[in-house]
């Protein structure tokens, strides 16, 4: 293995691991200490990735707004649809995406490092006035107002979804835009969208079989 | 003013500049000491009230689940949206509803106490079913379902709209039901019903002037 791709896949390691102390203890309760303990380097090796929290924390952030699993689409608005069903899908399996949410939650760690909400909301604000220019949203729909509401109401639903038992995060988003879209999708649009909650689980093997 | 009232107003104090601290530190790194310094009260008096910070925190989520301001209504419907616009205007202005969320979305106390989740669930729930029973409903919807979506969806909006500058809660309150209100209402309930940002208020002075 190259030298690159060996720092590439310990960086990697280093941010997984840190996630999960962030999940199990929260931000404030993580030390360089206890994430020394969960990998196999010496205090050098991590330092030569990271030498704080503050960026430990400030990486997973950097890696939250992922697109991966996303593809061009016949509607802008499936694209939309496809960004939060794929994270629906991988938030419960991925520790770093989990670990993005719980740092936004949390206000301490908010306060130091701030959200990638805004970022998310630019996302679908992009992806909805390109629907809206293809003529795929209802005339009184407000892009910006949309994706904002949307951003939102993702985030609760992950968190209430913790909570709750029976339902899977991809089956509650996927209830989520079955509740929202038929004030959203013009008709002609809207009964050609997929929002089954199986939809991401495919996408994403495609998706990883290309890059193999 | 009676014993019996000043112990209730002093436990009340007690219970928001708790709150405070909650919101300003977070549960962990609030201590009763730091309490005293805001309160004027001895230990023995605080005593009197509680004794741990745990007491503290299950006082104030006991206190969450409020239906102030909420009035029988002629659509079941109109009395569910009331629930939600009275506690986006109430969450801003009072602490410790406030602390009751920042508890439930704090891993390390909602892993002691829980969340009261689980009992606005069921409030909505209760009440969507009456909506369906007077034939309120578009057929398609499940009270439980959306009852649920709307708990997730809520507490979203209020965590992303701390972070987004520009729209009150109520506003987005408000402009989350006019998203998802003509896919849950049946076609005549829906044009009498009233999701203005501006309700809430309103149904909270009339409330408390008649208790005066």
């Amino acid at each position: 293995m190259a030298r690159q791709e060996r720092a590439i896949r310990t960086r990697r390691a280093i941010l997984e691991a840190a996630s999960v102390l962030f999940n199990e203890v929260g931000y404030e309760a993580t030390t360089i200490g206890a994430l020394l303990e969960r990998i196999d380097l010496t205090r050098g090796g991590l330092y030569f990735h990271f030498t704080t929290k503050e960026q430990l924390a400030r990486a997973v952030l950097d890696e939250a707004v992922t697109l991966e699993g996303v593809r061009p689409q016949a509607f802008k608005l499936q694209e939309w649809v496809d960004i939060a069903l794929l994270l629906a899908h991988r938030v419960p399996r991925e520790p770093l995406l989990r670990a993005s949410i719980r740092l936004s939650v949390d206000p301490l760690s908010r306060a130091l490092f701030g959200t990638r909400w805004p970022d998310w909301v630019a996302v679908g604000e992009s992806l909805l006035v390109e629907a809206q220019e293809k003529g795929e949203l209802l005339p009184h729909v407000d892009p910006a107002e949309t994706a904002r509401l949307l951003v939102g109401a993702w985030t609760g639903v992950q968190l209430v979804t913790e909570v709750l038992p029976g339902r899977t995060l991809s089956e509650e988003i996927s209830s989520l835009f079955a509740l929202i879209l038929p004030n959203v999708a013009s008709s002609g649009v809207l009964a050609r969208l997929d929002t089954s909650p199986y939809r991401a689980e495919r996408l994403l093997k495609e998706a990883r079989s290309q890059a193999d």
